[in-house]
């Protein structure tokens, strides 16, 4: 066993914690009021060979491992949890079912531009009445005699403004068995039928890009399909398996940045003649703070780890999502009470953490599908 | 031992139910959305004659009763926790003090205009540096010849923006024993001196009025002491009692709120072919949440009751505080848990609980305070 | 609104606390190590005329109502949860269904006795197989020329040992429809066929009566129907709901009892120079236990007064009971926590409170039960 | 990273489970209920080199890491937690610091018969007014011309009935600058004026042995002073932070247990009609209990490893004792809820996890002072 960084990963993180300090972080409090989106911190990304961080330098990427991700995730999220979702789906919706399950050819199409950040990746699963019961998708495509055409909606899509094309799931019909199956597909969306709504008004992560699109006859040519036809709901498990790491990642640098603040405000602030860290209830919270967020970490890097070793990682992807999640929530929530009235202050911070935190325990499956799935894969 | 509410708080429930649901529930979201003070509403009320609710009619109030109090600050939350913590801070920090700690004459001159409306009521405790540790004020007035001289700064005032004048406390010298002491002064907002600040950029309550205020050599007759000179600590602790039941009540009209949401959405969000409702775990989260309320309420009503019998209610003021503030939380939590990916945006409203719901934790007290409270009051 | 207990209430109360003192407490760690029953305890507390108490004096009970049962229950459980669940037990599942569904007939042959302290009271529903899920009794009762032949088993009846008689439940054949539906009888324990096992070896309430019972070819007269045929579903239902306030009153107790040790414990334990009770963290573990007993009981004695009533209470009885066994395990589980080491010796006492705490969360209905029943009664 | 066990870490894996199953597990409930020391089993380990685990192989040992000790103590724990915590103390409260600090010939003398498997390790550091302020420590060591004179007490000593020798701390006289500071010394237990009391009567771990000892004039030679003198202080924190990783394995076996044990009921047992696994309530329950495992075990693990790196890890040492111990306090309480009625009886085994897990949150520091030293760590 080793607990340790690699040399690669130790690099990265400095990077991150670098480019995050200087790039990110700035902005980041007048983003969220705003609602800006972060176009040139993406563009710097890309020109430091992030956009395609783990996947091969064939396709433009950084080659490195998941791990590596998950620090990026991570360090971005500790100053800006928008900024940390949009490119951890870039990533992990966007551009990994396209390496994972697209010929050679739709590689170098989709992949690479993705890699060196041409495109920002979105992936079109959820609908309207279907979430957390992916099953029901109710968009369908139907093959015609040179292309498909598909037909429905897809919300909560991240990035899907900016994304010059993204993969999406439909509902297409078995020939072999005469039932709905699900097919995946990549849609280019600034073809005709395709309509992308304005950004949601969001509790938190304010400066990220969140829409619905609309789908009406929309036709795409047939090698559009991605991965196996019917293969569809299989693949966008995999894919969510591997989301749910970012998230994860995500939530752990939300909790970094949100126990940061308030360590530094216990500190500082002094009432009843000394600094509040000195009081053994503010002292606990925060032991305890850095206990989750210490436990939560390590299990992000382990899922992470058994994703690079090819060892099946759907159990460590939903506990290390669900914990860390749930770890977000309640350091932030905590920062804001050790802040006392000026947690409730934008000024201050904490509170956009809080808001921003609340969607880790929601994105890519709520913590009850993620207990689902863990009660499933312990034999329940 | 009676736990049902008498015919006029019946009544009293039933008239806040209806205006609630009539005046102030339509534009709540709006209002979350524009940050715009809801004066409308403040009008009719104070033409309903609640503006005054449980004081005297001599003074223009209504006669009713703590409970009674409780309940419309209850009602008014359900549907607007900023229209909530505006009446609830009217009440029982800017009447509440001029009433029991004034004299006739002060009672005629501020709390008439209080309980007709004329003027919103509001109390300046907090210092920028000195929240929970409100001994270490270090605002001061100085006795001159013929008036007092106010120097200092106030932070997080309810209402101070809407108030022709308001409560607050300095330190003031002590003849008697040379040392500091707290004393309380009525402050007309509009004299020279006197700079009310713009309304806090505030995570949630984004309809009510939050604001510092200033006073730079601010001079108010002598005859604007409230109470007895050097009593002003013990008075604001008498208040602050009064004060937390109407953060309890609050809380538990938010909870109330955001559970019916909650509960509504269960039964009408169909996944994997059923109500979600008839899913055990989404069962037992409204099973708890429900089960919370309950015992929220009838404790906030328990340190009401004991208010009105001129009772010792330290205790149960902090416990019902403490314990309704978390159940809000709690509650809030879980409805957009329950709500999934729609619970994250505004238009599904129980974000706007979630944020709402926060400040019961801090607001009147930290729930730090409250247990330090709690802990005295038990002889630790 | 009346938060007080009426003059008979606090006089039972003051009863009910002087007798557990010098009567209960004395001999109740010892009867935990031995398993020893309180026989004397139920001797004494029929001299009083306890236990009938809240049934009419014509049956030789003492007229009171349900909430000085529950008061009553509370204090024998602060001291000795044994004798408070064998009380709780007694009246609610062995007087009650008796009195509330038995004949006059039947009341004056069997509730006269057990008022009186000739029998105590018990109560057979759990079966093996149907512990949560009591539709699926397996006991038959077959009706007979000139009476009723009983055969299955029960499991976990508190008192079965001292009972010279006790009800349960068994499933009898509809003639109307041809199904099995669940009936009540009265079956004494001293004829052929009935063999009361040995007592369990429980984690707690050691010394109190719980075991299985056997019944072959156990054959009853006819008027040992309790109610009517192919009602016991609906009235062990009932019962239930009574029974529900006496677990919730003995956690209240049992929790009231730990917090007093811990209070105790932590004011004369000195550690760092200090009494404990003067560590911030001490204090509010003590605050959060003295709040959750305040909330607890004020819902206990809410639950009662419903009942006594006559108004439905089939929620309030489960949320009493839910909330007032949560709180006590949580209570124990910081009492022995400030004991530090102590707390894990039996000598300090908290140990025994601590696992009798857990049976409270289990008994008349698991926690789950609890919140199924509340989600049905609030309309999931 | 890696997150994987070496070979060498996975065979005493193996070793230990199927001597734990074959050996441990079969008189576990037997010795619960007698308090019976298991000796055998004891003897068994010896044999199998097992006792000195991870001392060099030139004392007896088996040169084996930390990774391989916290293993060992899991499996143990998994079945029998007496045994686990017998064998944790031996290794890391008895054996360690004589390796740590022991000159050369003290490791010949005592480690070795350790290691061997002749004597129990034991050591004695709390006092009764000494607990957690174990700065406090009253028992006094005087120099003497030709030895050291001995006087005071200890408690909570594991395993010391069975020790031939123990290691304890006392306060001496320093001559350089006048005050008290605490020394460490090995004692014999078989010489006078040593006596060692009759083990405590504990809520669980009651075939573990744990005692008080009384030092009346107790005289040492010269060369039992372990370490240096006065620095007994330093020297016992250094052993506490190994002694947590023992706490923190034992807690992950006992969880483990308890929650197989949950599992497999909950398959088996059957209620409307199907398997209770089939639940949601249930599966979330069992999910929560493998999640939290998991994280326990991870982190126990990392402690371990930066151990075997001679890297600090006072705060991942306390990190993982108070997580785990809070995990097997919550695992074994769901799992007595999900047995229901069943669980609170003796035969079902889960209720004596649920005793035996308690301890972990108070020996070796109470999950308070592992808050404490959190705490300090990150610098409060």
């Amino acid at each position: 066993m080793n607990f340790e960084l690699t040399k690669e990963q130790s690099m990265i993180q400095k990077l991150m914690r670098e480019f995050s300090e200087e790039e990110v972080k700035p902005g980041a409090d007048q983003r969220d009021q705003t609602g800006e989106f972060p176009h040139d911190i993406i563009r710097k990304m890309a020109k430091l060979s992030l956009m395609g961080l783990n996947f091969p330098e064939s396709y433009g990427g950084g080659g490195a491992d998941t791990i590596s991700f998950a620090i990026a995730v991570e360090e971005l999220s500790r100053v800006c949890a928008s900024t940390g979702i949009t490119y951890s789906a870039h990533i992990s919706l966007g551009c990994a079912p396209i390496y994972l399950f697209g010929t050679e050819e739709q590689r170098k199409r989709y992949l690479i531009p993705l890699c060196t950040g041409d495109s920002l990746g979105a992936f079109g699963l959820t609908e309207p009445n279907a979430g957390s019961d992916a099953a029901g998708t109710q968009t369908t495509a139907v093959e015609n005699e040179d292309n498909w055409s598909i037909q429905g909606s897809k919300c909560f899509i991240t990035n899907a403004s900016h994304a010059k094309f993204l993969s999406l799931t439909a509902s297409t019909h078995s020939k072999t068995n005469n039932q709905r199956q699900i097919t995946a597909f990549i849609v280019p969306t600034g073809i005709a039928g395709v309509s992308i709504q304005s950004n949601y008004n969001k509790l938190g992560l304010k400066s990220s890009n969140t829409t619905e699109i609309y789908l009406e006859q929309v036709k795409i040519p047939k090698d559009n399909v991605l991965g196996e036809i019917g293969n569809g709901f299989k693949q966008f498990l995999v894919t969510l398996d591997g989301g749910r790491i970012g998230i994860g990642a995500m939530a752990v640098g939300i909790a970094q940045g949100a126990y940061e603040l308030a360590l530094q405000y216990a500190k500082e602030r002094v009432q009843f003649g000394k600094s509040i860290s000195k009081l053994q209830v503010i002292q606990h919270k925060l032991a305890d703070m850095a206990m989750e967020i210490e436990l939560a970490r390590t299990y992000v890097y382990k899922a992470a780890w058994l994703k690079d070793q090819d060892k099946k990682f759907t159990k460590e992807a939903s506990i290390c999502k669900l914990f860390a999640s749930e770890v977000a929530r309640r350091v932030c929530n905590q920062a804001i009470q050790i802040h006392g009235g000026w947690g409730y202050i934008h000024d201050y911070k904490v509170e956009r953490y809080f808001r921003d935190a609340k969607l880790t325990e929601i994105g890519e499956g709520t913590s009850e599908i993620q207990r689902n799935i863990i009660a499933r894969e312990i034999g329940c």
